[in-house]
């Protein structure tokens, strides 16, 4: 091995043990820790997250990196370890200038800041958590400006560390472009009134018959379980330690049935992805999902994409019957569908049909843009949301619950992250249309047959972590990089059909 | 605050914080991490277990160490500090001579071996787990070595890691106390065939149920879910991040209504302890139970002396038939009393009455010694076992999954721990004593009050953590040492009343 390599990785390893451990406090704090743990656990979440950012932002790694980048040096790599040197570079020039004291308090803060977010949303009361957030912002738009780009803007800076190459620019470009057809789409179907009587999913559905079925379907998707665990939380999210230690949550409401099934079929799909990276990069700062759009872009293919179609529910659907035979006996295998997919406009984002969805995105996007690029008081964004759900979606939360207080994201200093969702969705699409060229998908999920599916996917795009990005992966799967078109194409093929539009 | 002491304190807050995240790694291996994953993890402790060890056993440490055992710099200190400085200075002493490199391969060792330990008990194979035991056994020789103490020997080096001035002549002197006692109060209580029917214990008990009491029992006792969670494993232990955050765990069988009940009652009074160590000392290597004895003999109090007396059981008696009514419909509270109480020759130890326990130490205490002190295959080690239940108990395993791999301390290196066991339920019976002496223990127990009991062992014992050793602890609280006496006086008055001995 390269000795200026392995120098390098003995300090990285140190740096991947300290996330490892962040991630695990991070983990347990959403899962299981006690109510009143988080007074003293971010003092050691502030330590470790220190030790973390001086382990990696330190002389002795920038000269190992200057030295990598020679192109002496590179012709020694192989192709994991240059995407390794790359990698550290850019987390090295985004981290480089931030003071440790500050990185240590902002690290304090995110870590207490979920706790007080979930209380504000169960009291619904975003002022319990507004001076949290605001300090939250302030931090983040300090440290994009010691980032000293001083030719980009700071929301741009965030949404590049989710997804290189993207700015406002080319959002907006890709928003436009969505907008105009699912707000048509939304009006035709809104037509529809008698599409389909929903009211069997609002029946009472007991949680430990949830939870089996639930587990079930995350192993018949391909998640496994001797690498991975499902556990409970208030929001489901997927995290990981290593590729042979996934983590996905759910949350289970008694009287919804789709809501834990869909959530746990999304978060599936983010698992796979992570127990797929390949060994020899696991546990490397490339060891996991290339971007958060394409993350997103497997749950999506996993949740809707296949997961809401009438193939995939085939030899599925007689399972869910049996775990629930009462509720859903007068419930044909058509009538589901259409259930599952029905579109109409509601107030919160993790509930949202796939074709409204991106609306919820939008208006998040929106209002991210106008804290980091307009003056704006922490104060007035419940009502800026509540004005947008009104003008995109024509429904307006009744308290902050059901509004702004919904998304534990921002708590985590999560901006820039939420435009990964419609990105996902994207890149799921064109994927799709790609897959259905190649293979029988369709054939494949009627037989519950998920096997060559998933492979196709762990061959040309999981065990990549991040040593290629998104563009380069779709690129050398399909000869093309993202094309939003292909969503477009789709909602619009799918919802035309669905509801029968001309 | 004292410079030198804040500059060593800035150094310990880190080796606390790496010790917090190797005991959440830990909470979590036994709790729910999935099957494969310690194969990775295990490099990621091993890096924390050497950040822990090479921030503490340093040059720095050292001579800060030795500045702040100045008398001038020690009037400076307050009790709490000088606590926190000696405590250093015993680690600093039993670590420093110990190679880095070694600590963090032991440590990656025993990350993996409670993996390995578990799947061979599975299996009931100990060739499976052999080796691994054997190189735990090697580094802990080696590392005794280390320590340099040629007057000491090594086994005696590792009883007083766990209790404080303890070695094999004291606790050679402590054993044939009770063995005597023991030993002649089973054969007894052996004639007294028709002492009790304790069938009712073996119906079936539906495990949801069983969950949902034991909860209920544990915060009965005074467990404070704000500061604490309960979880599942294999064997029932407790942790704690700080005092705000401590854990136990509990296992459940479908068929035996108590092992449940005892183990949470047990483990809640080690969980009691550490909550209620003072906030100004939690985070701190003195913010823990003074030692492995005294931590014992707060289990053993609330499971025991307290939760098998007819007292305590008076007013929870009604709601535990009330939890199931068909299984203990017949069964009167002074039935119940006496099958919890009833003492029979068992092969496992957690399962064990308060009467033979203290055997399955004597085993374990004296295979301990030979193992340290004599020269021994690791692969005679079952055969020792079951010669000495034999012995002692007169009835063999008939596998090693009954036998010698029932416990897990060995695979987490803990030589030298089990002793504790004894020594806990010897400072129990001499609390208990004091106790009725000084407060109407029997009333607030009939009257389910068990607020005073809880707040005199808080004020007494738990909030001091290590700042104060057993015996200072003792002295203080009935101006007597550690006296096994009583540990036998309990023994003979409660078995001799029980079975209606003369």
């Amino acid at each position: 091995m390269n000795k200026y390599f392995e120098q390098l990785m003995k300090r990285i390893d140190k740096v991947m043990a300290f996330q490892a451990a962040l991630t695990l406090f991070e983990w347990d704090a959403e899962t299981l820790a006690p109510e009143e743990s988080m007074t003293y656990t971010s003092k050691t979440i502030g330590i470790l997250s220190n030790e973390y950012f001086t382990n990696l932002i330190n002389d002795d790694v920038k000269k190992l990196i200057q030295k990598l980048s020679e192109e002496k040096e590179q012709k020694d790599l192989n192709f994991n370890q240059k995407a390794i040197v790359k990698d550290i570079k850019k987390s090295f020039k985004e981290m480089e200038h931030i003071p440790p004291a500050e990185y240590q308090a902002y690290s304090e803060l995110t870590a207490k800041a979920s706790g007080i977010w979930s209380k504000a949303r169960q009291k619904k009361c975003f002022t319990d958590y507004s001076p949290t957030l605001e300090e939250i912002i302030y931090y983040l738009k300090k440290f994009a400006g010691y980032r000293g780009r001083k030719d980009k803007k700071p929301y741009d800076i965030l949404l590049d560390d989710f997804e290189e190459g993207f700015n406002m620019e080319k959002l907006d470009e890709f928003f436009n472009k969505i907008k105009d057809a699912v707000i048509s789409l939304l009006k035709e179907v809104a037509g529809k009134k008698d599409f389909v009587d929903k009211s069997y999913n609002y029946l009472h559905y007991d949680i430990d018959k949830q939870k089996e079925f639930c587990k079930y379907v995350s192993g018949y998707v391909g998640f496994d379980f001797n690498k991975g665990v499902i556990a409970e939380s208030a929001h489901p999210f997927t995290t990981n330690i290593h590729n042979h230690d996934v983590r996905i949550t759910n949350h289970f409401h008694e009287n919804n049935l789709e809501s834990a099934i869909f959530s746990i079929i999304h978060e599936s799909g983010h698992g796979i992805y992570e127990m797929h990276i390949d060994d020899a990069i696991t546990q490397t700062p490339v060891g996991t999902g290339t971007s958060m759009g394409m993350h997103e872009s497997q749950s999506r293919f996993f949740e809707n994409i296949i997961g809401r179609s009438k193939a995939f529910w085939t030899p599925l659907f007689p399972k869910l019957k049996e775990t629930f035979p009462d509720q859903l006996k007068d419930i044909t295998l058509d009538h589901f569908i259409k259930g599952i997919n029905k579109a109409a406009p509601g107030l919160i984002r993790t509930e949202a049909d796939e074709l409204s969805y991106s609306l919820h995105i939008m208006i998040r996007y929106e209002i991210e843009k106008i804290i980091f690029e307009d003056e704006i008081k922490t104060e007035d964004l419940p009502e800026i949301w509540n004005e947008k759900y009104k003008e995109y979606l024509g429904i307006e939360p009744k308290d902050d619950g059901e509004g702004i207080l919904q998304d534990i994201h921002w708590a985590g200093g999560s901006f820039g992250y939420f435009p990964s969702y419609a990105i996902g969705s994207a890149i799921a699409a064109q994927i799709y249309y790609h897959m259905k060229e190649i293979m029988p998908l369709e054939e494949y999920l009627t037989e519950g047959n998920l096997t060559p599916i998933r492979e196709y996917l762990n061959t040309h795009i999981h065990k990549y972590g991040k040593t290629k990005n998104t563009n380069e992966l779709l690129k050398e799967m399909m000869d093309e990089e993202l094309n939003a078109d292909y969503y477009v194409k789709y909602l619009t093929e799918k919802y035309k059909k669905l509801y029968d539009l001309n």
